[in-house]
Order: structure tokens, then C-alpha cells, then sequence
């Protein structure tokens, strides 16, 4: 089955917005053996949007379409779907009584000319948007698909999770599945070498892929459903997973401060944080996880030098080997496990800024960890791509030191 | 004249990267004059890739492609071009030549594969990138030209900005400039009115667009040249800025943050934090600025209850209030002044997560803000869209608390 996906308006078009929409979709299509032809974007202008639709009809048998569905004028994609397909619009009473819902719900009237978004096409059902007032569009007919999503991030993955990819693997005639084992401490080609007998397989098959969180395994299988596919990668998974031990730190869509969540969960131990260059980033990226806050005590985003100080750290410290120091970051995990009261602690110190500090170049990182017994673990990086980079660097090493830690613990 | 981008890559079609490199270029078109059409992706498939660029060439003046450069086999956009265009691939002896001088700069000797990065056609001539291999080409036929540049998007900006955008400006009979005027506090609808007088001229045009971080007015103006443009947007950008005042907190590329951070700095102003929902991304988003340790004491991110109280947060306020209440975030507010010596002290608690504590909904934040003289200016807000949303939304809702109250105390 061959696919598209067009994504409509003009603050796409004119860059004023980046299409995360598209790329969300076409990384889920292949699972439902639906292969991606083009993906296009297309400002709210009706001819150009008329042509685009016209060609995407005749050429591809699934269309998936974001945006175009608000409430104003501009808002074209429910008009064009009708007149490409030459059907008409009429105003679908269970949908009307719904939007109205949807405001009453939030405590006023539906403006009116929000009822624009309660039409439909005989072809058309429509597909739930609890986060919106635009309900989505399937259209079927002669054998081809149009499905319609609102633009919206949140509305769109959120319709494409609960309403769109059940519906997807209903239809679909095989499915294919992938496990994604995500690994650190091992380079790309060590780790192509050690699961190199796996290799060879075709179904499943299998990948290695360089990410920037570490090495990924990806093993894909294909399958008349989902359990048919599953059982194709189980044993590989189960190999793979025996080749690679520790250093597999997660799998699929779990992310480093999941997985490291669900170590300090089941080693029943607690995190304090002291950040000083990093600004908040590593303690915002623990608290992206759902019931952190069981393990997670805080942090203490030590900026000011003052502030390490009142935070626990010797003055003496500071002076004698600077801020920017291997010592200053360690009493910063001691000092933030005695404030925090927590059984592990780490330290950050570093220069995120684009100029040199205390003699040290910019991007210098300085990370201790230190734990109940006070064994302490350091590290440090020096390396400059810029700000944003800097601190995505340092939040990146300090979990993985943070999870090689708990690793070895055990 | 009218434009196109082509993104070409596998990964970009598949998802598995996000094309960012079609929103960049599309956003610094309308200053040359040049009208977007579309944008599309296409994989490393010579049939489609093929297909589009024969579209382009007759529909557009002037394509931009990105991406499929690269040295290896799959690397298709030379070889295609060259076909569309009926013309021949031919080594270009100075390009081996650069090649070559790059590869032994980094102490290597050139790949032979990468001898292919040298081709070029009749029509084309090639455009530098110091950041890789690639050079980029300008093919100019038939009144028609075709930009194509390296996908990645380091290598692709630094070629715009330096190589690609000073010859369209060269080549442009008119150049459009824009000066964006970033408020908040004021809704759209009133901001329009207040600006009603203006929104009559045509050249510089006035648009007013609701964005997240508040409402942006932006005034166009098109000029023979970038000067003549300036001297036309200069007396709007003067009435605008007299009747808008203070709910203008920026311009241009300025964040919210940058501009808090010019306002602290300018009343000799520290900030500290006391965050609970936001974990951090508060303190974060602060830290994202150049030299904000000037202002910017740090944040005690007090995730766990204990840590809230540790932190100065009297445990009798919490349990008479609740954890997620206005006088917590008030206390901590205070806290947060006093624990970090800070002129100003904001507190946030709430709930990021998708479940109902203390029984209030998912969303709800509670932010206060406490200055020397112990004000206090408190606000919150329900509303949940997943977690990350959440968190984002409160971080915006205290930045701009804090704009106010700083524009207020002047």
C-alpha cells in the first residue's frame, strides 16, 4: 500500500512553523506495511491545495492530511477534500452537539462559526478529537483512504494513538514489528561485531544504528498480526539481549531518565541533584518522567557562586580549586545528597557560555556523583558546539554516569 | 518569482529525522521577493526524486533542494539533476582539489569515493562549504535556477547565510523586511484595534499574529534595497512601539527570557526560584541566555514534600493548604528569596503529571511571585495537555508574570 502525507497551512509553508507532523506519521507507517511515497506541505490556498490533493489521489491508495481543519476562513481542507472528491458538505447534528459540549465543558458558548468544523462528506465518518474542537476525517472510497488529522502536535499524535493506528492494523494485511534495544558504553562497530551472528537473519533482521543517546539494536520482524511478529523477535531479542547484558540500558521508546527512573524504583533509592552550568536541564529532564517524584528529591540550581556556598559547599573549595573544578563538583553531590537527603547525589559545574572561565574553555564540564557511602564517581568533558549544545551534552553524560553506577551497584 | 523545496533523504521521508531544513529556507524567502509555492520530501529514490525535480523545473523559478550529497551510492541528487537536465556529470578538478586540502586538514587522506562530492554539470557552478565535503551547486538555465545544498542542516545555514542568501539578495529587484514586535499581556483581538490606524498602509504592512509566547505585530516593508526598506518600516515601528508601551517585551529573534533577563540586569535585580512542577525547566529556560548568571541566583527544584520544607516551606502551611495550593507556592515564593538571597523569588507547584492529586485536575499550577518588599502577585491555571505541555505552559505563565511585575515596578 502506497502512502503520502500532505501537510496543510501556510505557516508551514512559509517555515514560520516546522512540520514535526509528518515525520511523526511516516516513522509509524512502515509497522503497518504501508510504504511512504512523498510527504508534501502546502499553504491554505485552494488551488494549490486542490492540485496537490488531485495528484495524491490518483497516485497513492492512503493519504494522510494535517491542518486546515480551524474554525476560520483559511481554514480550507474540509472544502477541498469535498470539492476534489466532488461530494458536498453537510452539517453532521451529532457532531454539532458535540462541539457544543466541548465548550459548555469549558465554560462557555460554541461561537458559531466554530459549527463549520461539525461538517462532514457522505464519504467522510468522523474521528474523535477530545483535545480540540476539529474532529478528524476518514474518507474511503474506490479503494483509497484519506484520513485527516488536525494540525495541532497534542490533537494530531494524540487521534493517531487512540483512534487512527488501531484502525490501521485492523486493515492491514501483515505487520511489521520492531523492538528497539538501546545501548551506551559500546562503540558501533564493537557492538555490529558482537551481535554479528545475529546478523544474518531476514525476518527477523536487524540493525545498528549510532544515535545521540548511544548505539540502538533494532530487530524488525514481519507478521500476518502483531503476535505472529512478536514471536519472530523473541528469541532474537532473547540472544541479543544475552550478547549485550548491562549494557542494553532501555528499550524502545524509553528514554535514559525513564529507564534510570526505574532503577532508583526497584533499588528503592533516592537522587539530589546540584547544577550549576546545566541550569536546570538534568532535573528537568528526570521530571519528563511520569512518578518521578518517588525517587526524585530535587535539585539545587546553584548558579551564583554565593548560592553553592549557602548550599553546603566550602568556601575554601572554591578558592583553592575554583569553581569550575573537579572538587567544587564533587562537594556539590555531597552537599546536594546532605541537603536533599538523598542516598545519591551529583554535581555539575561547568561553562556553558561561550567564553573561557577560570583559564578553562568553554564547554568544560566538570560531573561527580556521590553515593550513601560517599564513594565518589567523576567525569569530564571538554567540547563546544554551542550553548543549547553544551548543556544537552553534560545532561546526556551525567545519566549515563548516573545509570553505570546503578549497573554496578548490583 | 516563485520557489519550491525539495528535502531528499531517506531518513527525512521516513520520519526517523525531522526536516527542519525546509522551514528554514522557506522563512527567509519572502525577504528576496520570492513566493513559496511548496515544500515536499522525497527518499533517495531516483524515480521519484526524478519525478519532483521535473515538476519543479516547470511550475517554479527557483528550486532549493537539500540533502543526497553525500559521497556513497545512495547519494542521488547530483546524478538526477544532471538527468533532468539532460547534461553530463563531469570531475572538477579545483572542487578534488578543496576536497583533497579538507581531508588532509584533518590529518586524512580524501576517500576515493568522495571524488564523486567533486561533479559537476555545465550549467552549474559550485557554492563552498567549509563545514563538509559537499560544496553545494547554483545551476542557472533557462532563466531558471536550481539551489541544492548538503542536508545537514550545520553544513546548510552556513552556506545559506553566507553563499546563498547575499547572491539572491544581489539578484532580487526588491527586498522585503520584517520587524517583529513581541507583546504580551494584550489579546489579539484589542491589540489589533489599538493598532487599527496603522493596518491601513500597505507598504510596510502590518500583521498581528497570536503566537505562544504572546502576540506578535510584525511590520513588512519592500524596498529597492535592505536600507530603503528600513527607512520605510522605521516611523510604523515608532507609533507602534509608542502605542503598544510596555506590552512590547521584544523584537525579532529576542526570547522571553532575554528580554527578563535585560530587565533584571537593567534594575540591578537577582532572581532565584523555588520549582516544584516544572522540575527545573523554569530555571532552564532562564539559563538558556547568554551571561543570565549575572541575574539569575539559581533555583531549588524541591520535587519531593521533605525538600519543600528543608527548603524553608513551613510544614503547617502544606498540610492546612495542601502541597498543590496558593499558599505553598506563596511560601515557597518567599523561600526561595530567602534561601538564595534574591531581590525576587517565584514559586511554582501543580501537577505535570496525567492524575488528580489533592483533588484537583491534571494541569492545575499554582505560581507566586515575591519581591523585597514582600508583594506578592499570584496566578493559576488548569488546563493539561500531557505532561510536557504542562510544564512548558506554566514555565511561559511565570516569565511573563515576571515580565509584568518587572515593567510594573518602574
Amino acid at each position: 500500500m502506497k502512502a503520502e502525507v500532505i501537510s496543510i497551512g501556510t505557516e508551514i509553508l512559509l517555515g514560520e512553523i516546522v512540520d514535526t507532523n509528518a515525520a511523526f506519521i511516516a516513522s509509524r507507517l512502515p509497522q503497518f506495511g504501508i510504504d511512504m511515497l512523498y510527504t508534501s506541505q502546502v499553504g491554505d490556498n485552494p488551488d494549490r491545495l486542490s492540485e496537490i490533493i488531485h495528484r495524491a489521489w490518483n497516485r497513492s491508495d492512503i493519504i494522510f492530511c494535517t491542518g486546515g481543519l480551524g474554525p476560520t476562513e483559511d481554514d480550507l481542507t474540509r472544502e477541498t477534500i469535498a470539492k476534489a472528491l466532488n461530494e458536498t458538505l453537510y452539517q453532521d447534528e451529532a457532531q454539532a452537539e458535540i462541539l457544543r459540549n466541548f465548550f459548555q465543558g469549558r465554560g462557555g458558548d460554541m461561537p458559531e462559526r466554530n459549527l463549520k468544523q461539525a461538517q462532514l462528506i457522505k464519504s467522510a465518518r468522523a474521528i474523535a478529537n477530545p483535545r480540540g474542537t476539529a474532529p478528524g476525517w476518514w474518507v474511503e472510497r474506490e479503494n483509497k483512504t484519506i484520513v485527516v488529522m488536525p494540525g495541532p502536535p497534542s490533537e494530531m499524535t494524540r487521534m493517531w494513538e487512540h483512534e487512527v493506528a488501531p484502525h490501521l492494523e485492523e486493515k492491514a494485511t501483515s505487520i511489521l514489528v520492531s523492538r528497539t534495544l538501546k545501548t551506551s558504553g559500546v562503540g558501533e562497530g564493537t557492538l555490529d561485531e558482537m551481535i554479528g551472528p545475529l546478523l544474518h537473519s531476514t525476518n527477523p533482521s536487524i540493525g545498528v544504528y549510532a544515535r545521540v543517546d548511544g548505539v540502538h539494536v533494532r530487530i524488525s520482524a514481519k507478521g500476518k498480526n502483531r503476535q505472529k511478529a512478536l514471536e519472530l523477535i523473541e528469541p532474537v531479542e532473547r540472544e541479543a539481549r544475552e550478547i549485550l547484558g548491562d549494557s542494553i540500558w532501555g528499550s524502545d521508546d524509553e528514554s535514559l531518565s525513564g529507564s534510570i527512573g526505574r532503577l532508583l524504583q526497584m533499588n528503592n533509592l533516592t537522587l539530589g541533584l546540584m547544577e550549576s552550568a546545566t541550569g536546570g536541564a538534568l532535573a528537568s529532564s528526570l521530571t519528563d518522567i511520569d512518578g518521578s517524584s518517588s525517587y526524585f528529591k530535587g535539585s539545587i540550581v546553584t548558579y551564583a557562586t554565593e548560592a553553592k556556598i549557602m548550599a553546603g559547599v566550602s568556601s575554601e573549595t572554591i578558592e583553592a580549586s575554583g569553581v569550575i573544578s573537579e572538587e567544587t563538583a564533587t562537594a556539590m553531590a555531597i552537599a546536594a545528597r546532605t541537603k536533599l537527603q538523598s542516598d545519591i547525589g551529583i554535581g555539575i559545574t561547568g561553562i556553558a557560555g561561550g567564553e573561557e572561565v577560570e583559564g578553562q574553555p568553554p564547554g568544560t564540564m566538570h560531573i561527580a556523583l556521590a553515593d550513601e557511602k560517599n564513594n565518589i564517581t567523576y567525569s569530564h568533558s571538554r567540547y563546544y558546539q554551542g550553548r543549547d549544545a553544551a548543556k544537552r551534552r553534560a545532561v546526556l553524560t551525567a545519566l549515563t554516569m548516573l545509570r553505570q553506577h546503578l549497573i554496578k551497584r548490583n
